[in-house]
Parts: structure tokens; C-alpha cells; sequence
């Protein structure tokens, strides 16, 4: 059994501004809140095959932080999506590099592209301790994050076994 | 027919240092200089039902952006893998920015992890005008952008039709 989790910090919502970063160039399906929501709400567990995905959401730093450990003591992948605290959250930064140092992976996915952010935002603090980053894809960002993570996690197994 | 020109800068091989910046975690497939060879070494073309995929690498600055442009004439969708190029090249960017700007999908990519490099270097000055960026997955780098850049070039053909 290989089991991923994907875990979301909170909506940036504001009034009037429904949308994140929209994605540049192909008419690619654009980032939303919404969208974020209805991956939410698909969780809380979905099997396919022998894959679990794990599908979270919450406001709190502290929550987040609390799944990644739970993910390292039961050898989950991990899917973060670590929105506004991607610039600065530290603390979820240690929690990440938790995951990576435990020889398990955690990828990094923004539904829309912190590069093209124009607030300034632009750096990751996870991304250095990340396996990867997926960004600016929408859905697929989601997508190929369990894809690539469950993948690292069934390899690990089987270089351990 | 839909195209993609995954399109790559020079590669990172220094003197005792064959390996670009390893990813962290889960047993994955280590990047490597020579796996960027070995995709490369698959070109020029390669057709998989309606999807066309060129593969192309150079050493030269100047043959990339002229690539690019030629994309943009052509409406395909890039796969650009800047390697060293990442951090200075605006010329590059602006030329990544024609492709996006023109609607068509600009998918930024790394075999390694920019954010992991231990030189300084983790900043992306193309991000910016990418459509997405995939970083840290190795050959799946690669294998996930060319279908996030083939299905947005196909939904901009779509909504034009």
C-alpha cells in the first residue's frame, strides 16, 4: 500500500480577488480558488489501486506542520501546497525537510505560478528542502505531484526491501 | 498535429562534477547530466499519435531564442530547459515571454532542483513569463511538461476553432 498526501495551507481569498496568479500562455485551465476547493473536496481519501491519496486542507501552520510528522512516522509521499506560507513559513520549511531527510518525498505545487506573482512574493522557502516543485499548472500540477510521489515512495520501498 | 520543441540549454558538466544538484528524497532516480544527454539523444523527432515532439539542445544562446521564435511562428507549444542559463539570461526570458505572450504554453524545467543549488543560484529570471515551471523530477521533469505543454496547445487550438 502506498499512500500520498496532499496537503494545502489556506485559500488566498480576498474580496474581489477569487483568483490566484492566473497561468500565461495556451488557454490553460486558470488557477482558482475554487478549484483548490473542489480538490479539497474530493478528500478526505481516495484509493486507486494500490494508492491512497490523502487529501487535506487547513488554515493552521501548526496542523500542517503536525500531518508532516505524521507523514514521516507512517512513510507517506507527501503532495504540500503550502500557498501564502510559501515565502516565508520557516517552520513548515523544518517540517518539510522532515519528510526529504526521512528518504521520503515532498513535492512542492502551486496551482498557479509564484513567479508570475506580481506582490512580490516570488522566492519559496520550502523549495530547498523540496524533491521538487510543480507550478503555474492548475489540476495538473496536483496531478503530476501524486503521480511523481508515488512513484518515489513505491521506489524507496523497493530499495529497502 | 499538435507540436512541442522541448528545447535545452548547455549542459552543467564541469571537470569531477558530472551530476547536476541530486534531488532530496524518496529513492528517486538521481539527475544527472548524462540523463538530459540520453533525452536528447532521442531526437530530433519523435511522433506519438497526433502529438509531434522535437527534441533539441545547444550550447548557444543565440540558437535557443532563434528556437523560440520559430515556435512562435510555428505555434508550438516549448518545453525550455535553460540549465545555467536560468539566472542571467534575459534575452532568453524575453524571448520565452514572445511564446506566452503569443498564447501558446512555455513550460520552464529542471532534470535537478534550482531551489536545492548551493551556489547562489535560486532564482529563475524566466519563471516569471513561464506558464509553469517543473523542477526537481528528474526524467519526469520532462515527461510531465511535454503533455501539460501538448494539452494547452491543443485547448488553444480548441477555443480558436
Amino acid at each position: 500500500m502506498t499512500t500520498v498526501l496532499v496537503a494545502a495551507a489556506p485559500e488566498r481569498a480576498r474580496p474581489g480577488s477569487g483568483r490566484i496568479a492566473s497561468s500565461a500562455g495556451g488557454g490553460a485551465p486558470e488557477a482558482s480558488s475554487g478549484l483548490r476547493s473542489e480538490l479539497m473536496a474530493l478528500g478526505g481519501t481516495v484509493h486507486d489501486g494500490d494508492l491512497t491519496v490523502e487529501f487535506r486542507q487547513t488554515d493552521d501552520e501548526a496542523e500542517l506542520i503536525h500531518w508532516l510528522g505524521r507523514a514521516v512516522e507512517s512513510g507517506w509521499g507527501v503532495v504540500l501546497d503550502p500557498t501564502g506560507f510559501t515565502h516565508y513559513s520557516y517552520a513548515l520549511r523544518d517540517a518539510a525537510a522532515a519528510v526529504t531527510e526521512a528518504g521520503l518525498p515532498l513535492i512542492e505545487v502551486h496551482l498557479g505560478n509564484p513567479g508570475a506573482r506580481d506582490d512580490g512574493g516570488r522566492s519559496s522557502v520550502i523549495s530547498a528542502v523540496s524533491t521538487g516543485v510543480i507550478a503555474g499548472l492548475g489540476f495538473d500540477s496536483y496531478r503530476f505531484a501524486v503521480q511523481a510521489a508515488a512513484a518515489r515512495v513505491r521506489a524507496g520501498v523497493a530499495a529497502r526491501a
